[in-house]
């Protein structure tokens, strides 16, 4: 039985292509594979605090002398990474903004890289093991993707591979929706393409 | 007369290196040239809030269509670009968070991103003219330099050149203070590199 964590970025509810596109993808998953189940996380709406020193402090005490405070603090943290381990297949929709990841979704990395939790720091070995992410990425223009004009300035695919992969999570596909501002000529084809992989990876 | 705004991202007090070693910088350029003005701005104690769905709206909006709301929700996005526009040199306290820039500094950037105030969307020229950035970074773990044997892991150089220079901002300086988590011996040469790099930057 496979588990899929379904984590959006967006703050954009029916506009977000990359809640559409990313929901789609669950939902070929969960047709082709009926026993699929599925936790939703939604970062557009439920926002992550940033880290405060407190927080610093809490995360690098052992977890045995931790305060009540301190405990308390990291009960968010706590929460998230629960479900990272807890599943096979992430999925992960997130708009590009700047040329990075959206800041919530930053703030969500910095809440789930853990020492002792998501990797270890003695020897940087990540502990998320036999995962899968796919990453939904949508951008209002065009031309982020390898071999293209504009590949230097995307910050998100080396952002997201680093820092999954510092966590263990080496199996990383990324599905990329551009253009959504660009005119319908120009969307379609895209639109298209992104479908046909959505279509071979619900398949997988 | 050189007019510095000074940007620190972590949440940190006198902990933080990156806002001690800042700090050090704004002052020695203040002793060097003494008609210099600061203007200071500390998100690490006052945050940015979140892109939000309304404030994607409002900055669509042409500045004579908004609505008072739109305006509203626009006013701190004002005042963080009003003050990249007064300034002549940025410095800018950065702590690396996961091998990138904080959350708090991202949520920075997507604010002061924006369409016809510091970026031309039909030519993506950036129009913050004529400036300069220093960036002190301070990283817990060392090896993140160029050459050096983590250097593919570090995203704060690539992000914060890739926006920077799309905002026009092209001459950017880096002080890395490394190993900041590190025993005495390991960071007391750096230090004393990044303080001679210091004394070079405020006399030029």
């Amino acid at each position: 039985m496979t588990h899929i964590l379904h984590v959006n970025a967006s703050p954009r509810g029916e506009g977000s292509q990359s809640r559409a596109i990313s929901s789609e993808l669950v939902e070929a998953m969960k047709s082709a594979h009926p026993d699929v189940t599925v936790t939703d996380r939604d970062l557009g709406h439920q926002v992550i605090p940033f880290i405060t020193e407190p927080f610093i402090y809490a995360m690098y005490t052992p977890a045995d002398s931790r305060t009540p405070e301190q405990k308390e603090l990291l009960t968010l943290s706590d929460e998230l990474i629960a479900e990272l381990k807890a599943a096979d297949v992430y999925v992960f929709g997130v708009p590009m903004y700047n040329f990075g990841v959206p800041a919530v979704f930053k703030a969500y990395i910095d809440y789930v890289a853990r020492a002792n939790e998501t990797f270890n720091p003695a020897t940087y070995e990540g502990l998320l093991k036999n995962k899968k992410a796919i990453v939904v990425s949508a951008h209002g223009g065009a031309g982020y993707g390898p071999g293209q004009e504009r590949e230097s300035y995307n910050q998100l695919v080396p952002t997201l591979r680093g820092v999954l992969g510092f966590l263990g999570v080496t199996d990383v596909e990324f599905v990329s929706v551009e253009g959504t501002s660009a005119p319908e000529e120009v969307k379609a084809p895209i639109l298209a393409k992104a479908r046909e992989q959505i279509k071979q990876l619900a398949a997988a």
